[in-house]
């Protein structure tokens, strides 16, 4: 009986980056893994799939207890043909990251590496994205590496419950250790950048600073900044349940 | 005093077409209306941003009580530049679509409108989306219209919760009035259609099929196929709050 589980691994940054390559270096001795990982940059693509446009699948790697594949499409599209298309059985596991850049509090919305991890989890596959808070695609991940090791091993020994997956932080520098809370209530303040175009015409460049309005040490994006790894159990459900007798008293009868 | 709320009003399928049409119509005797919907359609956008590229602001119209512009860019885009660079303040409410296509269950996640929806959310904005469960681009809109006037009275008096959303469907034809529930649980299985290029490649179109796994009568796709409309109130933290105390115990001592 083959005992070794199935893992798939993806990310936003591209299958050629610096966190995917670890993590498939630290997820290649536990299990058979399968990468399917964009061919280019899919940051802040979300839960963007791609329709109505065909999608380019290029075999990178295909060995008995490996493969690779880079498609031309968004980290959702590569879980979908991943599980759809490249697997022959749905995987015990799903691995995202490790991305560069935070994937706190409401960046997580925006985020297309948490987007594949959601993705997994509505497939029922335990799933958990890593992500190191700091934008240089070049950071080390010295630090984080144990701790990703760590979380890694809990996982597949012990699984994840149907219908949670992982959202997983790392400070930049030294970890204190883990903290376990729930995503920072916070909101971005746009600032777009102006400039005029040959033609005449403005042309706008997204910018804008995250304001955290969570007091809450266990809160994500405090815990990050306090020197922990974060870890948020999240679920696909959007459901605002305490709000629903409220609503419905409201609105069943207008 | 101007009394008038100031109304912001998006949606994912472009500024032109049928059901946006429909809603600006609706709302315009209600208050300021300002209109930023994609120049194109974004449907499957999800919560996607547009870095790295600038975004085109177009007039369409500027009037005292009303404004609209189109936007090279996503929903998500549309309301951030404007909140951002285009309202004088805060707008009181958000209204996006009217969709043409169901946002039930987890296509919400895949959704555009709702995306806009749960950015102003986010914004602190009371936010409503309104979606037809019909793809036809010219889907008769003459059963819904009464039901979108209703709740848009009833949110317009009454407002919303601080960081709860709606999501409002309604089923083809005849409605029998409103269901309050939560977001149905189900899944895609996806098939993708392949066919080969010139230089040989194989090429691959997403397409699929949706299984509703929710047998309560109150979700929002089993009381869309009922023939009621659907309301859900969202939220936009995905903490798995019940599971909270769980993966604390499991993780901060790894």
């Amino acid at each position: 009986m083959n005992t070794r589980p199935l893992i798939f691994v993806t990310n936003d940054d591209g299958y050629q980056t610096k966190g995917i390559r670890l993590l498939i270096d630290i997820l290649r001795p536990l299990g058979d893994v399968v990468v399917v990982a964009p061919k280019v940059e899919m940051s802040g693509k979300s839960h963007s799939i791609t329709t109505g446009l065909p999608l380019k699948l290029q075999t990178i790697y295909k060995g008995e207890h490996y493969e690779e594949y880079a498609l031309e499409g968004t980290p959702v599209d590569c879980v979908k043909m991943g599980f759809d298309n490249v697997l022959k059985r749905r995987p015990d596991f799903l691995f995202a990251g490790i991305n560069m850049g935070a994937n706190t509090s409401i960046n997580t919305i925006y985020s297309g590496t948490m987007a594949a991890v959601m993705e997994g989890c509505a497939e029922h596959v335990a799933s958990v994205g890593f992500s190191l808070c700091d934008n240089d695609k070049n950071a080390s991940l010295v630090e984080c590496e144990p701790f990703v090791r760590k979380i890694v091993d809990e996982v597949l020994r012990n699984g994840l419950d149907d219908s949670v997956c992982l959202n997983v932080n790392f400070p930049c520098g030294e970890i204190k250790g883990i903290k376990v809370g729930h995503q920072a209530e916070g909101y971005w303040t746009e600032e777009f950048d102006k400039s005029i175009e040959e033609d005449g015409h403005t042309i706008f460049w997204l910018g804008g600073e995250y304001h955290c309005t969570d007091k809450n040490p266990d809160a994500d994006w405090n815990a990050v900044n306090d020197g922990y790894a974060a870890i948020v159990p999240m679920q696909v459900d959007f459901t605002a349940w305490k709000f629903l007798d409220k609503t419905k008293k409201r609105f069943e009868n207008i």
